[in-house]
């Protein structure tokens, strides 16, 4: 059952936190956000399958919706591992603070280089990958892609390179 | 005859000219350039087998290996179109403006936000897409993916998403 998916972005709309997330559904006249699908939903939704694992290798991650997701699949018992940019841990908003807070483990680069690979591998079966930044701009403001698929001869790389990078960041 | 190959960069070396494009190859004692294939030459290789179209939505491009390409392309005949962010194309080393003199066709978006997009389309049958920017840095310091597939259903949206802001940034 192989499947590839291909989101575009900026979104027009934030999706509707009570439209999604309570029973009642969102009851305000005249709603500003989204009440169907956006690329975020769609994204947040592969993520919040992930039932083991969670390896995430992105250059930055500011945006809020993304952070919780990944902090709430570590309180899930989900084994997430971050590798990220060494210069853009402590931008203004950046969720690396957050994530080492909730206890989830972090590495990153000590180059002047950058480490600019912006993909997450769920479960070692589904890749998200493309020119998405994990910021607020690049849903709202941006045009950027992203790819969704469990092709092995696709996912299989990108499991290696994280592997790769997580010994080669390794502090000790 | 579906096929998916995955680049990672930084390479090591850059390739070596000698080497590469003359009958006699390299003859220097101690080159310190590559002889044997890259991500680069890969993907250049990728590039060159282009017969008709070459659709190219690249936020920045400054590689001067890469822009000698898609001008040779263009030289060659096969159909190139570009569309860059608006913010990038006067930087230092940008090579939009060697395109324009080209005759190469450029459209740019007219936003405050970033046409972040880094795809190439070859004779709407293969894409190239990744974290990677069409910049040195990008080939030789960080770490960066491509993907290269001919899978329809991975293809045929980007190819959409070409079409869509290639008339949305006419600027007629
Ligand atoms: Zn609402
Ligand atoms: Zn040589």
């Amino acid at each position: 059952n192989i499947f590839h998916n291909v989101l575009f972005f900026p979104d027009q709309h934030i999706a509707c936190k009570e439209h999604f997330n309570s029973s009642d559904g969102c009851l305000r006249s005249g709603c500003k956000y989204a009440h169907s699908e956006t690329s975020l939903t769609h994204m947040l939704s592969y993520l919040r399958s992930a039932r083991k694992t969670l390896d995430l290798c992105v250059f930055v991650i500011t945006c809020h919706e993304l952070s919780d997701t990944v902090i709430a699949l570590h309180e899930r018992g989900v084994t997430v591992r971050v590798i990220t940019d060494d210069e853009q841990v402590d931008i203004t908003g950046s969720k690396i603070g957050a994530f080492r807070a909730a206890g989830i483990q972090v590495r990153q680069d000590r180059s002047s280089y950058l480490m600019h690979h912006k993909f997450a591998l769920i479960d070692e079966d589904v890749l998200i990958n493309g020119s998405f930044n994990w910021t607020r701009q690049a849903v709202t403001g941006n045009n950027e892609n992203l790819l969704i698929t469990n092709s092995r001869d696709i996912v299989q790389p990108y499991i290696e390179e994280f592997e790769r990078l997580w010994e080669q960041f390794d502090p000790r």
